[in-house]
């Protein structure tokens, strides 16, 4: 008989473990168990804003793999199946099956938890009003596109402006409501620093988007039938059809947490560089419900991405199958679209490099896309950041149009190898007309932070 | 009295050397004179096949800096003037102004070697017919355009199948000709793997370029007139109202050799890291006449290519104007839009790495320039080549659409910093649907490329 490994959790982390140790592990040699609340397996979180906009089809062109596939891989796939203790002693997980309500226990040798992360809800009044809605999984995606069908009114209002909120603003646009953003900070996009947030911030209302920034939140006014009416702040309120909250997430880690499983600063579980669950040789964790070595500061993050909960779940999955694979860390790299503007940051902001008591210099070029006399040529700004000094890379953001935004990955991997801007200046880029000018816009950046930090030194 | 620098050639490297020296040093402190024998200066060559194909205007509009502006930072540019001789022992050179016939001595205290490169042209019968062109120059773009337009005939034959051959060829369909294109390789662009060319001849085929691989040429057939007429190869005829040799380009070092200055085995001059030519401490040469340092094979290359001119004149500048810059090497890395494809390719090719002595794994692997689900998601191919044993990443070349080329940069950042596929795999990349699959392309073929030396070593 072969051993047992529990998943819990079947988005990209936990399928991605189940067919990596799948490929490794025969069904004879191990059985996989996979517990899901919700209805979905294996989607791309990344792609609800584009299905609530009508750019993509859902929910099932976002799913990459059907439980039915998974199945067929003799993987033990339990939809709607809520894991609701874990057992570290006893090596068994219970879990409820939320249809039936039966409630069962299940043993394993091997367990990986992988619960994502929670969307934040304030405590405030009216915050669990009916047409309020996260937008972290399928299950919400579907909840919040019947909520637009159903209302007759046509005012959204979005709390928060990170990535999703900034998403969704775009979304509810295209979907025809008139589109308010309240948001705690000056600018749009506190993953970038205020003066790259600002373009942002232009470009929404260039698109109709009213944009409150400094605006904290501090009630939710809700009409008789418990549905959302108003988003009201200290100056202001906003009459709200539906709202939708995108105060960023915290990780699902309140099993972990009564497991006694360790957990850091931001509430992830902390994790060694095999993604084992510090402390427990048979416990693995990845995704949206861990924190992450940041290998510019050396500190812990809690980044949640598909792209990392992808490299966690195949790194878990090799583990789980008797192999070994390991993962180093992250830089903080994002891209995202937003109003036509690529945007892109990784490494160190301004407040990152202060916080890890860093000397910097900060330089801001404007450049363009492609060679300034092809056709498509678009402005692209540059922020970069760099240590006085030794003038090693801590940091770029780019705000630009398209062509733009993946060129944040020379920057990504010049962090990685930790270089020097001066190494950067000398680093043999891909150029042709169409492409870029001759010298790449963060190689611009990077001469422009040498002639800094020669001033500096 | 300052001193005085003479530069020979007023394009990317001359001029970028002239500009940063000037910026160093006052008029007071150093006089700069700079020769050059066509009519153009500071010009992006590389834009010569798009204003062939009328996507941009030209000549003015491929002009960064005209004569003018520099004139008025205190260069002494003097156009239509060619050097006949350098006298490195007397520290002057010998010019002759092409309008008047002035021929005259002009003394230095520092030489620059900006000459560029000249078209190859095969020592074959007809081979100076007129209606033959290269496209090296902006005076050849120029000569070319004035043939396309004072000829009625329609037909275009292309010999040479490199980028600049394959861009020409597709201007030329832009301009209404029929064209063949006649290559000695099987496939075109041999800076690609033959089984990445093929993509490429697919897509010419596509647009209607009949494209002869496989093919020597043995004559120009020419009418009374002195006019080609014909591209003769040993199978056939290929009629023709104009030629454009894309045969590549070798140094234009006939006056350095005949200075007795050290060149290498591809004709180009020979630098230290500083771009001085070696064994001269007052003499610097770069841009496209020089050989440089591959830093993946460890050996010398030519690589005429404007982002390495730009840079090579940027340090000279520094050089000349007291200051201290190097250029460590190059990774081999190019990008190209060719009949709607991006071409990117960095590092070694199959036979580089044979010819390096170096054992490796090949993959190739099919991807999406962005996630599957999301609109304009392309189809592209990534082929990575990694030392067996040790997994250093070798080489990369890519073949996609839209977002396909500039991914180029990722490999050619890794190859810099010597990493492993195994390293790149871990790499923190942006990641959003509009941008790349959640793995993006580059790390797909790492995977497989980590998979391959797994199962080889």
């Amino acid at each position: 008989m072969g051993e047992r490994v529990v998943i819990i959790g079947a988005d990209a982390t936990g399928m991605a473990a189940a067919s990596q140790a799948r490929r490794l592990k025969s069904a004879a040699e191990l059985d996989i168990v996979v517990f899901e609340r919700g209805h979905f397996t294996s989607y791309s979180a990344c792609g609800i804003p584009y299905w609530v906009g009508g750019e993509v089809g859902g929910p099932d062109e976002l799913i990459a793999r059907t439980a039915a596939e998974h199945r067929a891989r003799d993987i033990d796939l339990r939809l709607r199946t809520e894991v609701s203790e874990i057992d570290v002693a006893g090596q068994r997980v219970r879990a409820r099956d939320l249809e039936s309500g039966q409630d069962y226990w299940t043993e394993f040798d091997k367990l990986v938890i992988a619960t994502g992360a929670t969307p934040i809800r304030p405590a405030l009044p009216g915050a669990d009003a009916a047409r309020m809605h996260g937008v972290q999984t399928l299950d919400d995606g579907q909840a919040l596109i019947e909520t637009l069908r159903a209302t007759e009114g046509r005012q959204a209002v979005v709390v928060g402006a990170g990535y999703i909120g900034v998403e969704m603003a775009e979304a509810l646009i295209h979907r025809g409501f008139q589109v308010t953003m309240v948001n705690r900070g000056a600018e749009p996009m506190s993953t970038l620093d205020p003066d790259m947030g600002v373009l942002i911030r232009k470009a929404m209302q260039g698109m109709g988007i009213q944009v409150i920034g400094n605006a904290e939140v501090t009630a939710f006014r809700t009409d008789v039938r418990g549905q959302v009416t108003a988003v009201v702040t200290a100056e202001a309120e906003y009459p709200a059809d539906v709202v939708v909250l995108g105060l960023g997430v915290r990780p699902a880690t309140d099993l972990a947490r009564a497991a006694g499983l360790p957990l850091g600063a931001y509430g992830g579980l902390l994790t060694d560089l095999a993604m084992r669950v510090r402390g427990h040789e048979n416990i693995w964790a990845g995704g949206d419900c861990v924190e992450v070595l940041d290998m510019v500061s050396g500190s812990l993050r809690h980044i949640p991405l598909g792209t990392h909960a992808n490299k966690h779940g195949q790194i878990i999955g090799s583990g789980v199958g008797g192999d070994y694979a390991t993962f180093p860390g992250v830089v903080g790299t994002a891209v995202s679209k937003v109003c036509d503007l690529e945007v892109a940051r990784t490494g160190l902001r301004e407040r990152d490099a202060r916080a890890a008591g860093l000397q910097y210099v900060s330089v801001t070029v404007e450049s363009t896309s492609r060679s300034g006399y092809y056709p498509g040529a678009a402005p692209m700004t540059v922020k970069m950041l760099a240590e006085r000094r030794s003038g090693r890379l801590l940091g770029v953001q780019i705000v630009g149009r398209e062509g733009a935004g993946k060129r944040i990955d020379i920057a990504a991997v010049a962090l990685t190898a930790r270089m020097t801007v001066e190494q950067m200046v000398a680093l043999d880029l891909g150029y042709a007309p169409p492409f870029s000018p001759v010298w790449d816009p963060v190689q611009v950046a990077a001469r422009k932070a040498v002639g800094a930090i020669r001033r500096q030194t």
